[in-house]
């Protein structure tokens, strides 16, 4: 599977890619855009490790020596791209300047480098103008191939799995913190490598939607929003938030449900080649707004998934660039009035008619006994 | 202890420090710096949360609407610093900019802040240089104060803990994989928060420092290097290398693995007060050399340790910075000669006359029947 999800010829591509933007090099540090070009998993360390992908010679890959041997067996060691190693002693940014032409101009440093990395770039290349990787990836990377699409379904389906167990988990008296540990490890014995965030936002805490694990305990009749994510082997993340509720909820709640419920599948149903994700944002929040709980739903519509839980295209007012076939996002319409709250969160990925949903537990709130 | 950990007057301190820099502002986002100064764990996530410091004003937290309940309940939310929140479509890089002088010179990132973020940082402040933080704050971090020496203490007897659990998890016939996946759970168990990284090098293996967990099967007579750490609720990190043997080793490993024991002693003695770290490097090395291993010892001795598990100061040739009392770090020589290794880690505290250990498990290679 690796191989069809991180494709030998990605790089070829995006050094078309940086050569259009004018690049003189390409240089990516440890994290999801060195990882989404390679294959390469590699630690972020306070060593460099640093594929420089430059506009006219070779790419390389400079590692520290401890390093070698994890970058030979990764897929990057496989790709024919040079792995440069260097020595405890080695300045290792110099090391990269002088396999440059002295005079470049334009670099573009990946996303996440540490802003220190970047600064002893900027020291070693102090004639080239740093800009975003992103503004070179983030094309490539929005538009998930059918592998990258199997990826995340394959991570739709283990947290799916994770929401059916979570009736089990739930029983009035547990803390917030007891169940987020239950859940927790069901992220990881349902297949992914890694949690990403667990929230378990009982009664009031469900009104804020990045609420913390608490040791807050679960009380009958309290609607419970739980909203989970981690990150497969394969690189590629999942998130999902579902409802839940100890005996009967309220009936407020029960109002307002129907309509976040209509709002979601309305924003869903928005989803389509050519959409703006702004219009996809108001396919719901109208909906919300209409029914006067407008001023309970105060965060954007969601967010771009892959290989990080947040990137490109985020679903938000403002946000004009038509969706194409292959963008993956979230759909999380909330409303929150405050004693309580609501969240329903798919992953979608757009097609050229309308979208592909990658989570499939019922979208109603589930009532534990 | 958080608050003796994390001191309200650390803000004041900082300030200072950032005033007689020559520094406009301090612009820290989540991570080990901003937790330094307020206590404040924030999660690294794409919408800006950053504590800004200005010369020449008081100081304020800009975070996303959505983090402001968790941003009150941290430890900044009791610093009298007053929090700005920003809300979905607003441009929270022109709302620091707008709150800075027009005319700010020189400002200093996080270390490890995201590069996006500092370019976006760039933008809206295009008359200021950008410097690291780091060069005003490793000062004041490489220098531990009496709690977080207490909080690394605290590190080491965890990791210790698990140290001493390793026998019951090394068995003749079992993976890596499978003895890494019990150590991993014995971190948690024995009071870290998380798993930072678990290292079971078996035979081979042992001679990679940074070996990966593998599906590698631990044979009878095989050394097995375990070098472990993780970070505790208090913020601080644990990072110790010990040596097991199911039977018997062979015996030219007896034989290397004396040299290292002598080495490892040799460099913890060296530390005191105003030496510096190249000569606690050579002490330990010259020995390896000596005994003619010095080809199969390639890396530096040691990092530092606090909030991060490598920081300032490194324990390196060339590193000619006095070391003083309160410098945490680690003394991990190695020897790999390649079809075993060895290495033994601790964890140690400058003091005005020496040193003192925050791990205390046996140093010898532990056998396993």
């Amino acid at each position: 599977m690796t191989k069809e999800l991180y494709p030998r010829e990605r790089l070829a591509q995006v050094r078309r890619a940086a050569d259009e933007a004018g690049l003189g090099a390409l240089l990516l540090t440890p994290g999801p855009d060195l990882r989404y070009v390679t294959g390469y998993d590699a630690l972020p360390l306070e060593r460099l490790t640093c594929l420089v992908v430059p506009a006219d010679r070779d790419p390389f890959l400079v590692v520290p020596r401890l390093e070698l041997p994890a970058a030979r067996e990764s897929p990057a060691g496989s790709l024919g791209v040079e792995l440069v190693p260097w020595d405890e002693t080695d300045d290792p940014f110099a090391l990269v300047a002088a396999r440059l032409p002295r005079d470049v101009a334009k670099v573009a440093v990946a996303d996440r480098m540490w802003a220190v990395m970047a600064l002893r770039f900027r020291a070693a290349l102090p004639g080239a103008e740093q800009v975003a990787a992103g503004g070179v990836l983030r094309e490539l990377r929005m538009r998930k191939s059918a592998a990258e699409v199997a990826a995340l379904r394959e991570a739709g389906a283990a947290i799916d799995r994770v929401h059916r167990a979570i009736p089990g988990f739930l029983k009035p008296g547990r803390t917030e913190r007891e169940v987020g540990r239950d859940i927790a490890d069901a992220i990881i014995a349902e297949g992914h490598d890694g949690v990403d965030f667990v929230i378990v936002g009982s009664g009031p805490n469900g009104a804020n939607p990045h609420a913390e694990l608490s040791e807050r305990v679960i009380r009958p009749g309290e609607p419970v929003v739980v909203d989970i994510g981690g990150t497969m082997p394969s690189g590629y993340c999942s998130d999902s938030t579902r409802n839940y509720c100890v005996g009967e909820p309220p009936a407020d709640y029960a109002a307002y449900y129907d309509v976040l419920r209509e709002a979601q599948e309305a924003s869903c149903r928005a989803v389509r080649a050519g959409a703006t994700p702004e219009a996809v944002d108001a396919a719901g929040r109208d909906i919300i707004a209409a029914a006067g709980y407008g001023g309970h739903f105060f965060h954007r519509t969601g967010h771009g998934i892959g290989l990080e839980t947040h990137e490109d295209p985020y679903i938000v007012a403002g946000n004009t660039e038509p969706l194409a076939p292959g963008m993956a996002f979230s759909i999380e319409p909330g409303i929150y009035p405050g004693a309580h709250g609501a969240r329903i969160e798919d992953i979608v990925v757009c097609t050229q008619d309308g979208f592909e949903r990658m989570n499939h537990t019922p979208r109603e709130t589930v009532i534990v006994d």
